[in-house]
């Protein structure tokens, strides 16, 4: 196995996401009076029923029952394994690599009580065949569409604002149009929410390519809680809570039918319930 | 198209799967004091952004907010087109057509209120490329599993019975253990309920096959309201619906990853609301 020593780089990331998860962790909780995040420690015991020997770990972290957020989960993760051969074809550098890879990463999908408060997920990874390269994004998803106008302006200026402090590898117009063209659910017509940026395969300079995805972390930590406490205090009523529960459904849907990182988390063997965190606490269809 | 102008055994079979759904919806209602079943009829119009040309329709039967049944969707559909050559490649006979296809069928999902009543699954159906066959099945989901030992138990019983009544086409061992293979949610390492009989290519003799369709329906009809009638009126605890409610998640979870049914239906282009009336009315994660 090539990656059971790290090298200096992957330390790196790994580093930086473990502070990035304390950071959302806590500056989350300071919305929170009550509740605090719950953080869970796993090892993968690579078992023979799953497909894939998957190995590694990570740091789950779960919020479930805040005043402001119903459920929030933070999760790093660093795993490494084997690609099955038709994966691994698809995969740069993972036929020079024979197949192994190595990935670390944070995952967040944060599930508002108030129907006025939009959901957001954002997610930033470093993954390592016989290359490393960079991917990620942050994507904004409010009940209603209309109403927040003014908070995807102040979302996508955000990370524009990242994009252009990385000029030499982030392309802001062609993040957006890519997050616009992952996060769209066909079966229903519908875009999921307001979209972000999304990127991948970012690997022409390291150190460059680190430092955005370190700023796409940091941009996020600043504009989310700044659009949470625009809205949080604002009362709902029990309608606005229905369409709340209906618009999670589209969530679920995107994530279980569409989205890369949940159907190839569960089908290579990943950690369940570190998965599924993504799953909003109440859905109605 | 070779499916404009159907034969008379297609045309038998959309006449008992139309004749089925009136009967199945008529016996759940009379469950229920204050609601009925709204019934949908809706025809496919081939959309540009369709990947599939798609035709074809079906009427949709759906009771929502009943006393016993929280929502129950009864589907019968009638479609025809061409399958991707890709798909083609999988489907018996469908070389021979050029793609073409015809299926026409009855799905049902009924999601109780009460999380004694065990949730249920049916459908049969006949698909004909250059050969046509037979599909189908159906399977009990009980929120409590060990309570519903003798549910299962009867259930079980009923389908053999159904099966050995029709010797020649049907297997009731291959085809219980072709349900618990089926109905298995390999992420969670968990069946998704106490299974029942699962079917598909039946086609040795067309007269027998579709009297053996038509007994798994009519048995459904039987069985299936006598296990409701055990349960419907016992009360329950706050605790036991918030277990029904995350039982459910395993409902989605199921549906939207691994069910075949569903999978092919929204990336073919089918119609989305009649496909997704199998998602519960309410879930918890």
């Amino acid at each position: 196995m090539i990656f059971t020593d790290l090298t200096s780089q992957q330390k790196q990331v790994c580093t930086w996401f473990k502070t990035l998860q304390e950071k959302i962790c806590a500056r989350l909780e300071t919305f929170e009076d009550n509740t605090a995040f719950k953080l869970t420690d796993w090892q993968k015991e690579p078992s023979s029923s799953s497909q894939s020997p998957l190995k590694g770990g990570g740091r789950m972290g779960l919020l479930r029952g805040g005043d402001v957020f119903e459920k929030a989960g933070v999760n790093f993760s660093e795993v490494y394994g084997t690609f099955s051969d038709k994966f691994a074809a698809e995969i740069p550098g993972a036929a020079e690599s024979n197949g192994e890879f190595w990935a670390s990463g944070i995952s967040l999908v944060v599930h508002p009580r108030s129907p006025h408060v939009p959901a957001v997920h954002m997610n930033t990874r470093m993954i390592c065949t016989s290359k490393c390269w960079f991917g990620g994004g942050a994507d904004l998803t409010p009940m209603f569409m209309n109403a927040h106008a003014q908070d995807g302006q102040d979302f996508h200026a955000a990370l524009k604002g990242a994009c252009e402090r990385h000029k030499d590898v982030a392309d802001y117009p062609r993040f957006k149009e890519w997050c616009d063209e992952y996060f769209f659910l066909p079966h229903r017509d519908e875009p999921r929410g307001m979209g972000g940026i999304f990127y991948d395969y970012i690997e022409e300079d390291w150190e460059k390519s680190f430092a955005f995805t370190k700023d796409v972390g940091e941009t996020f930590l600043q504009i989310y809680p700044d659009i949470v406490s625009r809205h949080k205090d604002k009362t709902w009523s029990a309608e606005e809570r229905e369409h709340q529960l209906y618009r999670r459904g589209r969530y679920v849907e995107f994530n279980l039918l569409h989205d890369r990182g949940t159907r190839f988390g569960l089908m290579t063997g990943g950690n369940t319930e570190a998965i599924l965190m993504s799953m909003p606490p109440e859905v109605k269809w």
